[in-house]
């Protein structure tokens, strides 16, 4: 079975790592999905945020990443792909991503998402709270891989220059 | 008994239909009160979201329509109206309507707020991700009455032509 | 309309009173409805629970209490009733509740269930805990009223005697 | 990919089919674990459990039941399955799910637990609550598949005999 | 400042030793008070779980363990105590917990509850799903201490002799 | 012990007062920490949240205020301070708490969170929701203190002059 992982990925961080390397060894296929979503304001670009999980999802040969400009639903019936998978990070995740996905089935009621559960130790890294907290130059190396270590420094440190 | 009942309607949904047309047969009276809340960026303006409910709610003869550009326990004070009705689509929204019912009751404590919980069919439409939806180009047909379905596409299509 | 207030009463609290007292107050009739429910264990008979509701409920004029042994929906479809009131007293009962007002639906679609919360000053009031708190001999004199009160010391003095 | 839907199943549910039907076309063989928790008060004994199971996953080709009388991390390890499905019906079950999930996690490490949502129509079907309306004499058609329909009567009806 | 720390311990959790530990390091004195509670049925005596408990706390000089027959809150009148520790393990707990220390508040207003989050690798230590593992012979020395895992050992295999 | 309360208190509230002097009575020494958090837009500036929240603690020779620039962790670990304490107003809360502490602990595995409750009569107390109350022209004068309400009063009444 085909699988896909779909999120802003602004950044990405040891908890969708996570969930990617799991999903890996239950599915055939995983295609990473990174959603633009021009209405949203990103810290890095689409182009950035695709180069970033790229790098990480090396590992794992049956994992692919693409970019994706409209409905993740519409992308995904042009690609065959009907499952879509979902990290939850605890029972306040959940409520938010039940909704999401009884919307998703709502516009194609072939999708089905199936959640994962991240594991207890990356329970708190939340891509949001990581760019508040690399602002302030806290040590956020054991929340995200060493690349976004580095691409969030850059992004901080160039008002200093 | 009069009943109001309080929103953005940014753009009303099918779920908001679900329960005025119940309250409705509750009570004898329903004033729909559309909130300007000149604080809050909104997609549609005040006159159209007052334009869109009275379209919606011409089917029942006790609801009627009125924008209301301050508080809403001011506003209801003013009109002998001391009940509220809160549409709830599960345990998510719950913690909100709670806590806004109690500073209502603290700012006027003759406010009664009473939740009416959607029908599950509407319990993925919320205003919110409607737009998202729209905005790119998804069919919301199931989710949002026909002059809003048209409202929305004339919003977002402007970009296009 | 007229409306139901269901519940096991075992004992009636302060709570409930603030329910029924509120929504004596919207709707034209209330009948409270005393669930016997011959398969879970109270501390009180069906006779005295009805007793020690209808004691509480002799301030208003437009509130009756009736014993019932049966489904709610049943009972209330041959009165002519069908909508329901049930307190809420936060968002940790809402789930519970939320499910269960779905369920009377499924049974019986006429069936509406609107929920009014629990004053702030009632919200820790809970029935079983009450049993428990008097069973230690704690003073339970701001949760319940002085019938149950006393109702509540007769059942646990007797061990005593 | 294999994989094992566990549960009390007392009695199976429509919400249990529309987990089972989702699930046999996700993955390449289920194995449904009737658990016998000889701990709990069951309706049903593990036998009648097994037997209505049984009925309702035939259409599946790729469905099996199997009885499980220890813990259920135990047995799936001794038959080479590591997934585990669960349905989650809101996010009130999910905070039970979460941890349910993380403690077969500390038990065996390589177990993964994946979530799908019972699709709304459901949502409400709960084994408990349908044991308490049946015994009722309620019309449970709409929650549980014939087989179990009748099963319930023949339970509830012996008294009447 | 001193301060209690009631429960059941019916066992003793490592995640009970995390928040003592932490506590312990935060207020000057602390009382574990082992809350017999004859209402309910417990696996182990009160005197047991007090011998159990005992065990445990002695690392620390400033930790003590007592018994209590009667109401919490009357007991730490008895002996200057106004403030009750109580862990959470996560958002499922907490309603629970709220309301609780709400009622101990209302019982007497001169009680203050705070809370500890138990660290997330003991977050899924409950006690009742310990007991019920280790009826089933699972290998629960990750979540209680060495002599619980004995004394839980010799409950459950009683039955083999 | 010495423990610190830290907030954005946009403008601090009558939520902040009851934890802060409750706080009080059972640490030896609070520092109520203002968070400047230049990256969110607050309606005040730091200094004025410093002087507002200064005015407020008057009473308790154990309060002091300071104003933070960066991260807390950072900040107290100045400070020879590992306590936090934080409000917590309900259920709702809990999750965004939880979660925060969790992430302070793996900044900096020495600090400790402890939550209070509000009371009750404060629950509905939220900053966010009093700026636009004010905004409105509503009587806040039971959530914030006299001189937060004369400061929002100041704030909202220049557009007027």
């Amino acid at each position: 079975m085909k699988a896909a992982f779909p999120g802003s990925f602004d950044p990405p961080t040891l908890g969708h790592v996570n969930i990617i390397r799991r999903a890996a060894s239950i599915f055939e296929e995983i295609t990473v999905v990174v959603a633009e979503n021009r209405h949203k304001k990103h810290l890095f670009s689409p182009e950035e945020r695709l180069e970033l999980v790229s790098a990480l999802v090396k590992p794992w040969k049956n994992v692919s990443v693409v970019l994706c400009g409209g409905l993740i639903v519409d992308f995904l019936r042009g690609r065959g792909v009907s499952l879509l998978i979902r990290g939850v990070r605890g029972a306040g995740d959940f409520s938010y991503e039940f909704e999401l996905s009884m919307m998703n089935r709502t516009l194609n009621p072939e999708i089905e998402t199936i959640f994962l559960t991240t594991d207890p130790e990356y329970g708190v890294v939340r891509s949001s709270a990581i760019k508040e907290l690399a602002s302030f130059g806290a040590d956020i190396s054991s929340m995200v891989p060493p690349p976004v270590v580095r691409a969030l420094a850059a992004k901080f440190c160039r008002v200093r220059d």
